[in-house]
């Protein structure tokens, strides 16, 4: 089983979605993509007139951002990739966490920050892994989009990562998984300003040691931690790579990131 | 199994929309939701400077249209519909007709009016029920948003009444189906002006008969003639009610209209 998460740079980019989608589309076996948001909630929250809401740097999603990333990732993200898939012969149904209850989450709670509407998830022994397998067995893809709810009526926005993550541990015990996130990267950088300094293989000590150097940068801890998480609750293996490298993960030619225990 | 369709005069009203969902979710055995648009997407078309485009009289998809109601009818009213579902107690799980490829269709051809991305639905025999009846043996139930897609990789807006017939009548040889259409008036009108001129019973020859007398006005035909098509390929009942009156189906205090083909 491979779970591949899309970040929004490839989503901006028509060509560059087609070429990964293509490629997803040939994945041999059981499979699921997670996409993020990219520029084209904000494009259309600034047509709509809605402003992003920023506390310290932070995003917040008040009620009618919720509104927009609900239409637009679950709406128009999630459908127009589900029919290109289609196209491709990749038999794709497109879903959020609230869909079949697969991901209920629960509204972050106030503390220092109100991030508004943001779904956190409790861990993946809260994933409704029935509906999720009754699809899988019926030999369909899902395609999440980044939104959760909190089962009591409203979508939560949530991070796409996280949910490649939580699902990845809750489909462990039944399969094989691997966790895939494609990027416009070439994997995790030894050297920002290097695009070719990928780092090929980074364990539990080489982690803390790079957090330590602080060579790994800000934006991407969250998502390594994420990765460990998973590895430590019995994700087979995970992988950091750009789109263009999806083809080649389970082959000689890989040049991306692999994330291990030891 | 019962097949609901909702309008959109229904989900424009909050109050009535929840005692509507909350009517739909104790119903019970297997089940199917399909909404319409509302007025909602016409108001986000307007906050983002989209023009309702028509052509004698009609309503013409142009692509920000499509864009529009895939974002609207796919996202927004969707995935607000399930989640309100999954919070009374129903799995839910929205869909359109490019989800799990369940409604191929096709962009209506270009004759005196090009309707733009609008799709047509060959028939039932186009529609993939496997999917559909593995996610209805999950035990989940499907919410249909008035989406199809061509197959080509692009959504298409579809007529709501066309989609639950074209899924009732799928349905039709593994479930006895009761396609009921739910809306804001009691039923179908003796009278047009009399919203107690319900009229209880309509067979093959009293619709004839209703349309001679000029009785059924214009919006009703498509509706009945859907109702008939369905009744035709083996949909047990078909009924046109108000939505308050979905919970008496099934009971002597049933006060809708019945369709049946004698």
């Amino acid at each position: 089983m491979i779970i591949v998460k899309i970040g929004g740079n490839i989503l901006d980019n028509p060509e560059r979605l087609q070429s990964f989608l293509a490629d997803f589309a040939q994945l041999p076996g059981p499979k699921l993509l997670v996409h993020g948001g990219g520029k084209i909630a904000s494009a259309f929250g600034q047509r709509l007139g809605i402003t992003p809401k920023m506390v310290d740097g932070r995003r917040i999603t008040d009620a009618e951002t919720l509104e927009l990333v609900t239409m637009v990732y679950g709406g128009l993200v999630n459908k127009q990739v589900v029919a290109k898939l289609q196209a491709l012969g990749c038999n794709a149904i497109g879903l959020t966490g609230a869909d079949g209850n697969i991901i209920p989450a629960q509204k972050r709670p106030v503390k220092a920050i109100d991030y508004g509407f943001v779904g956190d998830v409790a861990g993946s022994e809260s994933i409704n892994v029935a509906a999720l397998e009754a699809i899988i067995e019926a030999r369909l893809t899902p395609v999440f989009a980044p939104l959760t709810h909190d089962s009591q009526g409203n979508m939560l926005n949530t991070n796409a990562d996280t949910i490649a993550s939580v699902l990845a541990t809750a489909l462990a015990p039944k399969y094989k998984v691997q966790l895939v996130y494609c990027f416009e990267k070439k994997g995790v950088l030894q050297n920002a300003e290097d695009d070719n300094s990928v780092i090929a293989h980074i364990h539990t000590e080489k982690y803390k040691t790079l957090k330590e150097e602080g060579v790994v940068h800000a934006g991407m801890i969250p998502k390594l931690d994420n990765a460990f998480a998973a590895l430590q609750q019995g994700v087979a293996q995970v992988l950091i790579c750009e789109a263009e490298a999806l083809t080649s993960i389970n082959t000689a030619r890989y040049s991306g990131t692999t994330i291990s225990l030891n």
